[in-house]
């Protein structure tokens, strides 16, 4: 049973009687776990319960939600109140909330703010979605190189309360350069009258820039199993820091763009009932279209073959067999290689390798399907052994092509500089299916003499 | 540049003159470095590489690599040596190694290792591959609740070495049960005279199991934005933590393995070329047998329909077409509702609204699709307008069909206990093709009057 499960009807109680006990019922609770209680209750008592609470939670609980939730709500309450909200959240917290908020909205808000609040917003909006720089926050320790370790400890007790980690601190020059980075595990076991620049970290200083893609700052806190990555500028100015519980946000994110690319589906950012529907259809209709456009080129390709199967009708009924066959091997090929390519397991360097991998994968998987296919065809009593040999041989090229194209193409996609889960299940399909056609009919013509 | 590809040429320059300056070279190295140099060198200068490095660099080296690279460095040193180095590595780490090892290899190895360290070996790998059992480590840092806080940072101080992470510590009584915790930021900014279990977190403390699913403690982590999650059995004895890195590699774990399973690959842990050829084809062989006999059905369902198409030929053109429109749309609902059941943005009582939007949804873009069948359908001279008409109408009907059945199957597999993602492309696909001859062939009869 959740934590929120336990206190929502003590929540509710509250709710309807003294309000003023709101705010002991979440005393105790992780804002995560206020969270959970706030999306549980109806939007009446949601609204009620939010006003309850004094602004230190109500700070806490926007910051849980996702950003679209917090927009919503942001917009319903007077931007006064909103005010006093937004000036208290964390640096980055609050410009995501902006970006999601109506332009009026969102103007009216920053002009209640502080101007110190406002002009970090706007510093903030200015990086891309998507970039190290919309991640970060600005709200990062800092502590003089020439500084004791007593003093930097002294100073991290006073301002820990702003800080999203206080699990390391970025040495600063006067005039804010990044020197080195000294982690709180190192000044607690470091005698407190060293100074900061004796136990520092300098050696390979690892850094990300504003304008780097998000992944860029995951992979190095990953990688080095950092808690968190400094962001600084070409002029070795330090703007912030990523922290490590963005990494699983954006794993996460990237992972979904991935799954909806292999769908053919144009990425959505907004969860499943959010997105409108006409956002829904948008995001499909594109990809949808064209793959029909391609799957029509099948029309040409059987008319171009219709002496052959008027011949030998039979051959019809094993056109849905050889075309997706060709496109499930296919989509396995991609699947992997698309996931290979995310870890870097593969380059595309390695195309020849792949090539030689999938073709005798292929040959192997193509030979079982077709010999299941000449049994199935021979267990039809309008269907001749001649008719069955072409089917098992389509079916083994088919195939074998699927498996080999599937995988070459995330390859060269990602080699011209394209994200590889482009292509996609559907996409590797339309393109295996004229090939399966075409393979199909040219067996047929060679093994029965068919015009 | 990554840094490992500055430090190359020094190692190299290294291992041809004078072995023991390698130790220099990577003195000032993150280990996620060293490891990348490693792994950069040829068979036998990484062999030279790795036997120049103090024990302790051998140790952080290792555990930087897979565990399967791991297991085979480990296979080829003699078991005296590398018991030296295993000795020393943590135990999350170590046990996986053990896992990746042959049987002999590892009960040899398991002989040469202090009695305590084999015990917590065979400890850790009693718990099931997948569970936070076997993602936890045990050199977890404890304090008594009733020492002062000046005690406790001391201690720290003492054993922060061992430990692969300070930043929080578990508060135990004297039967090792958890009683709090508490952090090493809250023991920073406290005054070192009060006392553990006046300063400690004891309120709804959140911890997971050990025989739960990983993910399980991932999901915790990452709600709380926790450093680590403690891991305590049914008598509350605190047996391990999981630590916020092993978070990134479980999100990026599940992520491939939804994405494996939406390609209709049956679950590979290796990477790409480490995965045998034979592990690779019996990966595949499974699911493309069963699609393949799925999609046989196709078959009797043309036969069904040869008269039909005996005597309008033209229709043949379209069947892949038809079909595959229906599995395009299929895909891209099921990748959608993955992702957000997945997310749990959609849960399975959603059905009947999830149906509802992809009704409406499936009904346009099928508009969309039928209306440029038409068209193209009209361009081919021996194609009338009745044929047309068939097709536009037969293709906004699969592509309502696949849109609903590719959102309701995930839906309806999740319902029944199994991971929807098992729905893949491929899968949606067959289920759509069959009905999308049944649909094509019988609208077909309807408007031109066939038999």
């Amino acid at each position: 049973m959740r934590v929120s499960d336990l206190i929502l009807p003590d929540v509710r109680d509250a709710l309807r009687g003294d309000v003023r006990a709101i705010a002991e019922c979440v005393e105790e609770l992780h804002p995560a776990d206020t969270a959970e209680v706030y999306l549980s209750l109806e939007p009446e008592e949601a609204r009620l319960f939010l006003k309850a609470l004094p602004v230190k939670d109500q700070v806490a609980l926007l910051e849980e939600l996702e950003a679209e939730t917090r927009a919503e709500i942001v917009e319903q309450i007077t931007p006064d109140v909103a005010a006093r909200i937004v000036e208290e959240m964390s640096p980055d917290e609050r410009a995501d909330l902006f970006r999601e908020l109506p332009e009026n909205v969102a103007a009216k808000l920053l002009g209640e703010i502080p101007k110190e609040e406002a002009r970090d917003v706007k510093a903030l909006l200015a990086w891309e979605e998507g970039t190290v720089g919309s991640r970060m926050t600005t709200d990062f320790l800092s502590v003089h190189a020439e500084s004791t370790i007593g003093e930097a400890i002294d100073h991290i007790r006073k301002v820990s309360e702003e800080m999203e980690t206080i699990y390391y601190a970025n040495a600063l020059s006067p005039e804010g350069s990044l020197r080195g980075v000294v982690s709180l595990r190192q000044l607690v076991i470091s005698r407190p009258e060293r100074r900061i620049f004796e136990v520092m970290e300098t050696d390979h200083l690892v850094t990300v820039r504003p304008d780097d893609d998000q992944v860029e700052a995951a992979r190095t806190i990953s990688k080095y199993d950092f808690l968190a990555v400094p962001v600084v500028d070409d002029a070795g100015r330090m703007l912030g820091i990523v922290t490590v519980d963005d990494v699983v946000d954006v794993v996460e994110e990237e992972a979904t763009e991935d799954v909806q690319k292999m769908a053919a589906v144009a990425p959505m950012e907004d969860s499943y009932f959010k997105a409108g529907f006409l956002q829904m259809v948008k995001s499909r209709v594109g990809w949808l279209t064209l793959l029909f456009f391609g799957e029509l080129i099948t029309g040409s390709a059987l008319r171009h073959y219709e002496a052959s199967f008027q011949s030998a009708l039979a051959l019809v009924y094993f056109i849905p067999l050889i075309v997706s066959s060709g496109g499930n091997s296919g989509s396995q090929s991609a699947g992997l290689m698309i996931r290979a390519l995310a870890r870097g397991e593969v380059v595309p360097s390695q195309a020849w390798m792949v090539a030689v991998r999938e073709l005798s994968g292929g040959l192997v998987l193509g030979a079982v399907l077709g010999a299941i296919g000449v049994v199935r065809a021979l267990l039809w009593p309008d269907v001749g052994w001649e008719i069955a040999l072409v089917v098992g041989f389509a079916v083994l090229f088919v195939v074998l092509f699927g498996a080999v194209i599937g995988a070459i193409l995330p390859l060269a996609i990602q080699r011209v500089g394209f994200d590889p889960a482009v292509s996609s299940a559907p996409m590797i399909a339309s393109l295996v299916d004229v090939a399966g056609i075409v393979i199909y009919f040219q067996v047929a013509r060679m093994v029965l003499g068919l015009p």
